[in-house]
């Protein structure tokens, strides 16, 4: 049994990580720590935890993590992160972080797109991209995993085969995303207040979402070339849930059957990636709760070009449960191992 | 055409009335204020409000608004409002209070549920409760109207008749209201953050909701004794509406059908009380949008006991509606003018 | 005043009209009709429209219409409507059909993408699509409109000043829209049932949906030249609203201040556009059971394309509000006369 | 491993069932059945448990189930089920039945609530109410399980310590329950249909709810005399979950600190029962996908009324979670068995 850590443990990410680590047969979370509520017990906090196994949140300092502890989950915002994971680091630990501080290899596109110095480039080069369909051999021997971004799961999933087979049309990329609302976190603001939030639906940061080169990097890294998108997320009155729809031109026709087929095989061994048959689409719900992620292919016959269309559930394959898959894989333990949980 | 100001206009009573005045034939805001957003176009802060006639909010000071003003309505927070109120009435205008600072008579009992001291005492014995179905001609003389709760509202007129009539048995009201999440106000806090509000029911301030005292003042006058009662509040993963769900004994039993009589006579006059038919009950979709309360009445055989629901929109009813309600009666208009919507 | 009926009164459409024209100062619904609920008050059925002038429902039969009728809302299901327009257009009225009957101008395409063939094709000649912002002189003398479609009007009149300068470059049009549930009627069916639609978000009918070619011909029409376009529907768990999010590339580079100049000169004189200013973006919430529909532009600088977003209601400006527009221009009234409800 | 059937496995409380036995460390669902879909694989009909381990639906005959089957969950309607029963108890089957055919112990209650002569009276007496908080041991040998309706569970379990220690003043119990939408089935209806659920509350069967007997039954039991109660159950727009909050008069004066003594002393040994401290209260959120019931009381010092309210996911404490937990005691496996998941 490996015993981890969180920090930022009461975020909807924190929360969730404790959620779906409660019930994990290799890994027992033994601290927890908050800034704001630190001296808490968790539960008090989030009273669905009540009588359970009950931590008491600590303040987040590297020394206050027991050293026994072999692995740390950092939930922390960006900006914050990158200090505490470097203190986290020298103290010997490995550590998977939640956050966007590891995610780009360029200091210089995070301080154009987070408005940030970088804190910490030197540890950029070793960050490993923790998508484990794409990266699954280095992420076993990591020792600092960038978990990857919600939005970013949900499209470089969709698009890895065709990437990875140069398939794709430079240019012809266009993402046009839709997330629930737990995407946003946990602090109140009034564009997430109910009665402003709920029976709305709206674009935002339309054309200069943080997330983009974080796609574009990776997309790029696979094709070999470099790869640009236009990209819109919206938001869902909804709690969780990304829906990718993705347009794109092939560089050579291509059956849809034969695409399917290039997808099955490239996901063959992947326990969370579903590849649609012909004709189903995904639904958030169909994935709720659960670490899949559903893919479908249309080929839009009268103007031909793909439609391929990607569900996730943003806290858990697009943030915690993505973060128990590194975790798994880091551990040695089976990649899947406490992700059974079905879509609720 | 008459001249009104509305004094805390962004809030979301504040603005229902703009919306609700905006078609109004007989009277045109000409006076808009925020503490927040002064200086800001009304449509800056509402965009739904974008290119029509554009009001620039101004400072809420008595002095800066026109002499020529008919009417003021006061959408300030409670305790802030009295003072407010004050200055208007000394400068002429006739006040409309949306807060809950006049509704109270006594101070003591507002300093017990408000835990204040009630800044402007001498002005609670003027002040009319603007209830129209029970005070009309009060209100339409009346120099400072308090606009009822939007709770109070929706028990008050479901049980005046049966208190006005001594027909309820003392001590057996209970009182389990459900109300929309626009009820809350429109400042972002933790438990109306779309994550941790919607998929969610509860009750809250579980006997000591600070309508209490209002409800038992209005019943006791009616009933020429006094009234107390069990008031349990919940909170609706919605936006708009309230619905009471109100048991009781009778004095002395007596068939539904007549009942429901007592009810579509003592109504008769007033166009925004529906009694609903046998085997009809509230919802509050039917009354979204619009200014009517549903009223219905089910004599529960087999306990002896009396159900009565109602359900109105809290925003306009329970609000901004009945404050409209009001000032036509005060300016001598006919009730409903400018309050025809059918329910959305 | 002038007299009209609705037939199909009691689906969402014929509900909406209802609402619409219940406070309609130049006309008054003294006919309404429903196959399934025929003898039944209006009220009965929609309980929100009780204690209302109360109108019975009629069969769908031409010779019941009184012949005093100025004009009829057709607000059947597609298939069903064109016989019924045709015996209307026989007895002598003008109609307003707000089916897809009449919308397309080959029969061809009609069987091809509605599966049936068409039942009066000779009327396809005639019937003008009722567009006001695009055919305001056509309306105003026509026997017989085709009111649009919800998405196809949420979509031309955000691309209308594009493709009427032939600004788009051919092949480029992309559409990802997202609408609310209403849009799919009021018969209860598996995927609209709550619990399997709230919490939920998917694409559906992609890239085969049946307002693709009523989009083409109108967008062909305008630009004198061939459209052809990606459509992709989403279904959003919220009641009313739809929102197209357009990606194109223009024939000709443009800064994105000059579009937004040509945009607001060509719907100078439409009360119900609102072209937004720079850096603001469409919300369904701001549109709310208004008849406006907002459009914004965003050129995306990174890859140059042009992303053009619109919001509009389904239920108003996309089918009951637009034809009120519609009928106040056939009657010689102004286009906005009963249409100034503030969005909600 | 034991083996275990679903009869009715497509309704969402068979679905339920499927969703959390599938992780059973104890059970494996080796036959599934359903009517409608036969034929099918369950995958198609919930597409949420594609690429599982897949089975295909059969017709339900008690002569299709392997006799291997150790006990066999029916969750089919009410009416339909009894027969069905009364087959698998004759093939020497176990059963836990989730309709409400053998919840009542009187066959005319049943006649006269659910308007049914009762197909198998004879099977009435042996079957045991599957409250495994109350009647751990005789479930632990039944041969027939009456799994207990989702309000009465969250009533009955909020009562039976004062019930039990008839500290309950008589006739003084009102019961105003709240229930999520799932708790109407997966059959789509009118009230049901997104855009007329969402956004709206209201009561239902006022007084006439056929969960009503069932209460009585077993408070009277837990009682030693009879008990009536008045109950009134609403729509909640939300998916999952049921609160109810329960007024009663206490037959002796007790502090409500002492009250939480006995309930905490009641269910000492109840993993799923949560006695909140003072000044906390249920949420329905708080308790979604698990099968916590959560508890709290509240003494209203004004009135002297004691006010008890509950908080359930129906799906789970109120259906299959129960039924689980049932299985669990009838298997000799630890009663918390596969139900260890902690609220979403």
């Amino acid at each position: 049994m490996s015993r981890v850590a969180i920090l930022g443990a009461t975020g909807y990410t924190g929360t969730e990580l404790f959620r779906l680590l409660h019930d994990h047969p290799g890994a027992e979370v033994v601290f927890v720590s908050s800034e704001t509520y630190a001296g808490n017990k968790l539960s008090d906090i989030h009273p669905q935890f009540r009588e359970q196994e009950d931590l008491i949140l600590s303040r987040m300092a590297a020394e206050e993590i027991p050293t026994e502890v072999d692995l740390v989950f950092c939930a922390l915002p960006h900006g914050e992160s990158s200090g505490a994971v470097s203190a986290l680091l020298e103290k010997g630990f490995r550590v998977i972080d939640l956050s966007a501080d590891f995610r780009l290899k360029e200091a210089g596109l995070y301080r154009e797109w987070y408005e940030l110095e970088h804190p910490e480039p030197a540890l950029l080069g070793e960050a490993v991209y923790g998508l484990p369909e794409l990266n699954r051999g280095a992420v076993s021997t990591a020792r600092l995993i960038a978990n990857p971004g919600c939005y970013p799961t949900s499209i470089i999933l969709a698009l890895a085969p065709l990437a990875k087979g140069q398939l794709v049309k430079p240019g012809s990329l266009i993402i046009d995303a839709k997330s629930g609302v737990s995407g946003a976190g946990r602090t109140p603001k009034q564009p997430f207040h109910f009665p402003d939030c709920t029976e709305n639906f709206k674009a935002y940061r339309v054309a200069c979402h943080q997330h983009t080169p974080e796609i574009e990097q990776e997309l790029s890294m696979l094709a070999g070339s470099e790869v640009k998108v236009t990209f819109t997320p919206h938001l869902v009155p909804m709690v969780r849930g990304i829906l990718s729809t993705i347009y794109l031109e092939l560089e050579t026709g291509k059956p849809e059957e034969e695409l399917r087929a290039i997808y099955s095989y490239f996901y063959g061994e992947c326990p969370f990636v579903r590849v649609l048959e012909a004709a189903n689409f995904p639904e958030t719900r169909l994935v709720r709760g659960s670490n899949f992620i559903d893919i479908a292919l249309k080929m839009d016959r009268r103007t031909g070009r793909l439609v391929v269309i990607s569900a996730l559930d943003n806290l858990v394959k697009g943030a915690a449960g993505q973060a128990v898959q590194n975790m798994n894989i880091m551990l040695g333990l089976p990649e899947d191992t406490g992700l059974g949980q079905l879509p609720i």
